[in-house]
């Protein structure tokens, strides 16, 4: 039962979109990533994610409109739905998904990240 | 697709010790409450318990152990855990907790508290 610094495991965050774990709970994980830039349009089958924002401001793209978060702000992204998280400026945010969850969702490609590190 | 900001969840949030839900995703929801003084012992049978702290420094008694958890920083509480939150000044914390966890645990007395609010 650790007690865990957010800002001190920010520290050890490597690279941008490269989600790491810091706590798991009930089949769920915490995540830490930092982003700057676009991603890509995708969407997760089965998990519901939560994006929740301190530090920047994040843009979440969906088909049919566009939202910012902006920190202490947060939004959940229900399953099927289709995003493009864009950091026009450095973002760092906090996660809430199941284990199950991969960061490019439907795809699979050169941004995917799987057996990510903890941290 | 509601973007939720914390701070402005906050000032729908009456008394303390009385969680209020401001999110759910994949079964688990995220609740936000104020604490002041001390809580009771008790533990919960089957679900893990993330208590996030955004103001003031909260004191979590174990059994065997005490720890404080200051803002920006986070602890996990497993199942099965007897666990005591203290906040000698007021604390505003966020849980992330399965739907089903009851914020008394296996005791259900004057402080249990069902069919939480939704903010």
């Amino acid at each position: 039962m650790e007690v865990i610094n957010i800002q001190e495991k920010f520290t050890r965050v490597e690279g941008y979109w490269n989600p790491h774990i810091v706590a798991e709970l009930n089949g769920q994980q915490v995540k830490l990533a930092r982003l700057k830039g676009e991603f890509v349009w995708h969407h997760h089958e089965t998990e519901d994610e939560l994006f929740y924002v301190l530090k920047g401001t994040l843009r979440m793209a969906f088909r049919d409109k566009e939202v910012s978060i902006g920190p202490g702000e947060c939004i959940v992204v229900p399953r099927g739905v289709e995003h493009k998280p864009i950091a026009d400026e450095e973002v760092e945010i906090m996660l809430f998904e199941p284990a199950s969850t991969v960061n490019t969702g439907n795809l699979e490609n050169e941004r995917t990240r799987t057996n990510l590190q903890k941290i």
